[in-house]
């Protein structure tokens, strides 16, 4: 399972005023392609393995395939999957896809609602803002941020999203079952004042980081995420296209740096290696 | 923020072999209808509140929205927020659905992929699997889940979910960046081998618990779910509309009963009221 899953990527692990450059482990988040009898039918964000078994259970679950004589055979390349259906059904691809096109479109999540893999890039401009924040404001984020939890203390099951100035003042924060709609609630405040792009502010996400809450925040012209647990791969790799900061695992008095370090100016430690904050 | 986006539930209390009626606070999750000049555009699972802020940050995240200058108005109306374009762009909702239509399907999300409110419910017929499984045994399934998480225990960035039988043996297990993607992962490959509806099984996850994991179980016939963490409102009226049987909370040998008591005997305690396991 792991060379699938999980990916190195060179980080900086930020320690009080401590940097040092070193190696975390993320997990593989990728767009995989479902088609039905070769047309494009959805794109799912996942991480690679049991891709079949993925788009079989989808189609299950969307209510495509039903009975198992509906399906013929899978053909599996690379993101790309194609689910065959048997003589009974077949032909019927191209119905299947335009009816669902007729009732689809999207959700919380920045990704469904691309049907094929060259309508997932959504690039804005890079973000070109020079500014740097103290390490010590990055690392305080994550209590800010739980003080405006109130229904989290609660229920234990929202996900909460701030803004904050670069002195770590929480400016602005929402809560919601979806992770993107917390942060499309604060982009959409923000926006109504014609404050967007956010070029002076830090996004602060309280679970995971993926890769639709960094198209968000790119698209919002926010320079900077902190997160207080693991980001994945394509959010990274999309955060160092952005020219965006991510820093995850914010815990404790200490980070992760997966892109943008400039922004997060220190002094290079001694003898910390590879251990995750 | 307290009155929409929290909600009382009755739950039981599970403590070893102790039950106890009590009540219990859920995040409110409920569909939001997202109209452009009143064309149905998408619907969004959302916990109430500052619906139109959501509103208009997804769509200036799809594109939709670009310059405030596009905005003319917003109404809202119960679960339904209609945003009109100003002049330049008016009459543009209907073609904007349109082409929304054309490019877009669904994710990793059930839900995902209905444009009105009346194309949320996707009911299968009602469990009516008779069946009853040892409170220890649903106890000790998270820590089995631990054991199937490789790439977690690296990463720290992926959800899990499996199958177990009702004496707690892991079938089947799943890991991935999207939680739905674990679930489907694990119907499919039982789907490929005839072994849908799966009427014999737990499905045990990792993290939260939303409608579109119950939507996803019902549709594969599994009787019960236990979560490591909090189910959302819709999840907890899904599962009781299922006929399912939903432990959520299920840390320290303690779990809390949302729906479907009975497949959890177990005899009256004294004395536990109200605080969570």
């Amino acid at each position: 399972m792991k060379p699938a899953s999980v990916q190195p990527v060179d980080i900086v692990r930020v320690d009080g005023r401590t940097r040092e450059a070193t190696v975390d482990s993320v997990a593989v988040e990728r767009p995989l392609e479902v088609r039905v009898d070769g047309e494009p039918f959805s794109v799912i964000m996942r991480t690679p393995g049991d891709d079949e078994h993925l788009a079989v259970g989808f189609l299950v679950s969307e209510g495509v395939l039903d009975a198992r004589s509906d399906l013929a055979r899978i053909t599996a390349d690379g993101d790309v999957v194609d689910v065959h259906l048997s003589a009974g059904r077949a032909g019927q691809g191209a119905s299947l896809a335009a009816a669902r096109r007729q009732v689809t479109t999207n959700s919380s999540c920045g990704m469904c609602g691309r049907v094929s893999l060259d309508q997932v890039d959504r690039d804005a401009p890079a973000l070109e803002v020079a500014w740097t924040v103290d390490p010590a404001v990055v690392a305080g984020l994550p209590g800010r941020l739980a003080a405006h939890q109130p229904a989290f203390d609660e229920t234990g099951g929202l996900h909460a999203a701030a803004l904050a100035t670069l002195t770590g003042e929480i400016e602005a924060s929402a809560e919601d079952v979806g992770r993107h709609n917390a942060v499309d609630k604060l982009i959409g405040r923000m926006w109504m004042t014609r404050r967007v792009p956010l070029g002076g502010v830090i996004l602060v996400v309280s679970g995971r980081l993926s890769f639709e809450i960094v198209q968000k925040a790119w698209i919002g012209g926010i320079p900077m995420i902190v997160a207080v647990s693991a980001p994945s791969s394509l959010a990274v790799d999309l955060a160092v296209r952005a020219g965006m900061t991510l820093a995850g695992f914010t815990r404790d008095g200490r980070f992760n740096v997966y892109a943008g370090e400039e922004r997060v100016p220190g002094r290079p430690g001694l003898g910390l290696h590879g251990r995750r904050p």
